[in-house]
């Protein structure tokens, strides 16, 4: 993939540096400025109205006025130096006009052209063109096809469509592949008070893509989380990067990740050009990443806000004010689900909250102030200061519902002085204090000047903000290990086998196993009725045998198995294999007959090493028989990863009970269990491009005797296997 | 309970023409008005604002003036008869005010005033009091301790906290126990452009519960969908009636019912003086009645509002129309977590999009007709009338985004223009058209305007409009079936055995299941040794043996069950397991020892029927071991069902697959297995309040060999066993 090696050749800082100057951009010229085009409209509206340090020049062969502006008929005609161009032109010109911007002395191209990878063949094509002359140029480029960006903390609002005010700023970073969707999830944030620091529609990401944007926002100091709408990703290593830095930089990515499902697979690869992976797989890699997954556009913002705003909030422990016993209801209905605690009040404040409250009141956490409120609206606030005296070592944060009017009252001043005390509360509380409304509502303009005016933000609705403040705590945790741990190393490079080719079936994958230290149960390989009993005599009677052919990769689709085999009867057995193999595939060679122990009872576990087309070697790992097969009980991984996480893998299963003993199985040896899946996973990783599949299955378990039953392996070079 | 058992003795046309009257007042008189009490300022603000025909009379014995109008000393001194008494007098004056009211001729009453059940022992009293004084003197009284109500659809709005316009009018009935949402549900309502028939905040219950309001709003017809926020259930025969009443009407019943969780239930026990019931139950239960059980006032709303507008739509195939790429990918991402489809659209539907839409496209179902759209906002509709000419036989609803602007424009005309043509599109479609915004943001008063002049309505967001649409689908599924099916018959009764006591070990469990015809697998009390090996004789070697003491409940525990056992030992096997019982229970009597064949092989199932403190008895159904043990994963419904549900439960099981021969296994007969499980439950519904618990573990099928290898009985008389 020519472009991809091209811009991971570019180090971290060069892409923060370059994506700063484009951003930070002090004048822009429209190309192809015309007033019967409304993306031209609204862009010079925007860079108007919201860009007020910024100027701007219109360019148009054809016209004069455009916009209201002095229209210049070409680039030659600026008389300064200019940061940005914002190309506008049709499809077919947009190359001619990158040359000339690129003669005019400017590096920085928005493109909001489309027709380009977006369309077929014919526009792929062109796309590479523009790749290749960008490279030459030395342009940044984003686009084409998307709508440009908006600079919200810089004053830079080169944006294609119009931008209704008000445009709030603040600490959250927006990355969209999705141009159709930017406006609405501006619209989202606004209607929420969920303020910007830069939204950027990446378009067909010709150049630029969504990770190069999250590298510039990771570090910008006025962003503190970044939301992203994505529909692939085209550079795994390049986002594994990205995510890692942003997990060191403790900035939070929340990400719309779409293509969850078959169905909508197919949609993104209809539109976008870019294969979505497989959904699980993305799933596992997210989380190992740190990345918060949400379902919703109202979830992304509800996240995004909650997290530029409290980021700093750790622990699972709330203390929470309401108006309502049926908000607490609701509440700790969430709570539980979210794994989120309220826990007791100490009692020298339910003491003085009883006091305080109404006799019909229960006070307990979390608390209804009942009613009353209405004849007293200073319950809740006071409520709030007798909790806040002993949060510290309690409680993590305070969350109180807050019900702010959306519009002014004849007498504003006591709602006002209200807002003043929650504001003072807040910073003067031991632990954060988090506002929550009863339910998801936009602010009104009144609204958004009580919290603003006051640096308060309102968590909007009571099941959103549970939500995300259940994002907050679990992206915490993951972050701290991943802190504590450190990114997993990379598994030592292996030379893989001089003869691997096609499907390897057992008595192969055995040596290789072995060869790396990893246990497999015992077995010899005979190739002949008489060395077959010899080996059977070495083992415990019965013994199993398995028909042993490098043409046969599921033996037991042709009856190639005998269990429990007694030793007088292991030549006959031999010679019935043989003829099975025989029957079954004429022209198979025979390697010989597995014989081992009889090996019954433990646990059986399925541990899988498969290559994703996006994000490489996948570790799978399972509990046999119904758990994988009939229940698809498996715990994903993207390789390389460290025991720890494999530790934390098998307590994922939905049977992870089975293996500390439940229904009177032997406890297993976790340590030692962890350890072999880990060496069949360095094995796999080390084993690199070579191995496309490695599948241990089953893996039998019982207390510490860990060991390998079967076991195949598919290799990337065709063999004559089948 | 005497409350229930009063309210049950009412029916469902007497509680509809009461309370018809009860909302349909034309005049109120507010007792205990005064200036100094928001409640009263906000009641009669409200009265004066949204029921312009109803005449609102102030009574309070020391003030003159209040709220600007004159008043009554005492309800004696008004003139003329009134319909609705509004008490916000003390707790303690409530019983006498009551008493007054009655005196008046007044019949209706609402009691905001708190300090009832909800308050203690004390304030349980004075509730039974006040119970006791409206049943004496033919009051319909609703509350204590709630807000009232508003009755949109009929301008009579006495309710306790101010009412912010608009006040929309609408299909949708809202009852909610607990008045501190009711103005957050009322605000998010309004804000979704979610219009409103009658809003009703039930306080207490001590006369009218929610289930009485749900019968007068499903007789009404200006009420097409009902949602309720319930805190708990406290009179579920009720509750069941109203909600089959609902499904019959074709009127769903959206609910957001809280105490999910432990945690929750603890809150809701709490503060509202009535228990939770199991979670699990109240999900089976809620099912089975057709409810629609939703998370959070959001997703309350948005299917409330959905439904109200489009109750008619069945099906789940959908033809999308989206101006974005990235809102098709999380349509179909939604579409198959919530079993939607979007089928591909006919070939020249496919032909004329791909004529119409620029090059650049890829015209698919969901269609993104590009961005394009900005440039020409005409081919959103154009594409709407190309796919609406196929629609008839393919599709069940057109989903079409709607860009719906905020703020009128300079020139509204071509906006105005679109809406009308939109508005038009949707009468003459052949199937409903559902207009969807990308994402929840409120309706402004302009857009609120642009819609509501054209009787449109909008899904606020993808998301939460996509699980509205699953939602409704389930619904008419449910409900189609229960149309077909009919409810379920009850049981015919039975009488318990004369010596129905305590627990009931297997030996005992055996005749009562015989006796009904249920397949039991064969074995004989064998009350000797001698005898025991008699038995052994008459089925193939080797045995099974038991314990039988009605003192022992678990046989396995005391090592009671002796599997395997050659007839040859069958003698010594009898003593050993006497001797076993004689140490382990030295005070129990042997019965026997149960001899029977073995049986190894098939599936083991779980049938277990117990007894819900709220629902009664509750069918569970399992696959046993793991199944059972370690997932939980098990199907719950409350009693009666019919065979038709049973075969929906096991086909709920995650381990459903095993039944129909995943894995080897024999499909089983469901036929058979269906009836058996469905003589289970009838014989354990028939014997009624004295069977606590009939656990059959486990139930071996086989193939069509289906048989009760081991059961248990529990009844509610106490008797010696343990």
């Amino acid at each position: 993939m020519r472009l991809e090696e091209k811009v991971r050749g570019a180090s971290h800082r060069e892409v923060v540096d370059r994506l700063g100057a484009f951003f930070g951009a002090k004048s822009v010229v429209l190309i192809g400025a015309t007033d019967r085009s409304p993306w031209s409209i609204w862009t010079h509206a925007n860079l108007r109205q919201y860009s007020p340090n910024v100027t701007v020049h219109v360019v148009h062969p054809h016209h004069d006025q455009v916009h209201g502006q002095q229209v210049l008929k070409s680039l030659n005609a600026l008389d300064e130096p200019v940061d940005l161009a914002y190309v506008m032109v049709p499809t077919s010109a947009v190359l001619e006009v990158m040359n000339e911007v690129a003669d005019a002395g400017i590096t920085n191209v928005v493109i909001l052209t489309a027709g380009f990878g977006e369309a077929g063949p014919e526009g792929a094509e062109l796309e590479a063109q523009l790749v290749d002359l960008a490279h030459a140029r030395g342009l940044t480029v984003l686009g084409p096809n998307g709508n440009g960006f908006i600079n919200a903390a810089g004053g830079l609002t080169p944006y294609g469509l119009l931008i209704t005010p008000p445009l709030d700023v603040g600490p959250v970073g927006i990355v969209l592949q999705s141009g159709g969707l930017a406006s609405a999830v501006l619209a989202g944030a606004q209607a929420r008070g969920v303020g910007l620091s830069l939204l950027v529609s990446t378009g067909n990401e010709a150049l630029t893509s969504a990770s190069d944007i999250m590298r510039y926002l990771i570090e910008d100091d006025r962003t503190k989380v970044i939301a992203a709408f994505l529909e692939s990703i085209r550079q795994p290593d390049e986002f594994r990067e990205v995510a890692e830095l942003a997990l060191a930089a403790g900035k939070p990515i929340v990400a719309l990740k779409t293509g969850r499902t078959e169905a909508g697979a197919k949609a993104a690869l209809a539109h976008t050009g870019a294969l979505a992976g497989d959904d699980r797989v993305i799933d596992a890699a997210f989380r190992q990443l740190g990345i918060i997954r949400v379902n919703s556009l109202e979830e992304l913002l509800a996240t995004a806000g909650y997290l530029g705003h409290h980021r700093e909030i750790r622990g699972r422990r709330i203390a929470a004010i309401t108006p309502s016993g049926g908000a607490c209801d609701l509440l700790a209905d969430l709570a539980s689900e979210e794994k989120l605690e309220f826990p007791e009040f100490p009692p020298e404040t339910l003491a003085e909250l009883g006091e305080l409250l109404p006799s019909f009141s229960n006070p307990q956490n979390p608390l209804d102030v009942t009613g009353y409120v209405v004849m007293d609206p200073t319950i809740a606030l006071k409520s709030l200061g007798i909790v806040a005296n002993d949060v510290v070592g309690n409680y993590d944060m305070v969350l109180y519902t807050a019900t702010i009017p959306r519009l002014e009252a004849p007498n504003p001043a006591p709602i006002e002085q209200r807002m003043d005390a929650l504001a003072e509360a807040g910073k003067s509380l031991d632990v954060p204090l988090v506002l929550q409304s009863l339910i998801s509502v936009d602010l009104t303009s009144y609204s958004r000047k009580l919290l603003g005016d006051r640096g308060l933000y309102l968590l909007s609705g009571i099941e959103p903000g549970m939500r995300a403040i259940g994002h907050g705590a679990r992206y915490h945790d993951r972050r701290d290990r991943w802190l504590e741990v450190g990114p997993p190393t990379t598994a030592p490079s292996l030379e893989a086998p001089v003869n691997a080719r096609g499907v390897w079936p057992e008595h192969l994958v055995r040596g290789l196993l072995e060869a790396h230290g990893i246990p497999v149960a015992p077995a010899r390989l005979a190739t002949s009725a008489l060395e077959a009993k010899a080996f059977a005599g070495e083992f415990e009677e019965p013994v199993a045998m398995k028909v042993a052919s490098s043409a046969l990769a599921h033996k037991s689709d042709i009856g190639g198995v005998a269990l429990n085999v007694e030793v007088d009867q292991v030549t006959a057995t031999f010679d019935e294999l043989k003829k099975r193999l025989a029957v079954a595939l004429p022209e198979a060679t025979l390697d010989g007959v597995l014989v081992g122990p009889m090996r019954t009872g433990g646990i059986e576990l399925l541990v899988g090493v498969v290559t994703d087309p996006t994000w490489g070697k996948v570790l799978s790992l399972g509990l046999g028989g119904v758990w994988v097969e009939v229940l698809g009980d498996v715990a994903l991984r993207v390789l390389p990863v460290g025991p720890e996480e494999i530790t934390t893998m098998l307590g994922e299963l939905r049977g992870a009970a089975l293996l500390s003993g439940a229904r009177g199985t032997r406890p297993v040896d976790m340590d030692r269990l962890v350890a072999v899946v880990y060496q069949i996973a360095q094995l796999a990783e080390g084993l690199g491009e070579a191995l496309d599949t490695l599948e241990v299955n089953p893996l039998r378990v019982e207390g510490d005797c860990i060991e390998i039953l079967d076991a195949l392996a598919v290799w990337r070079s065709e063999g004559d296997s089948k």
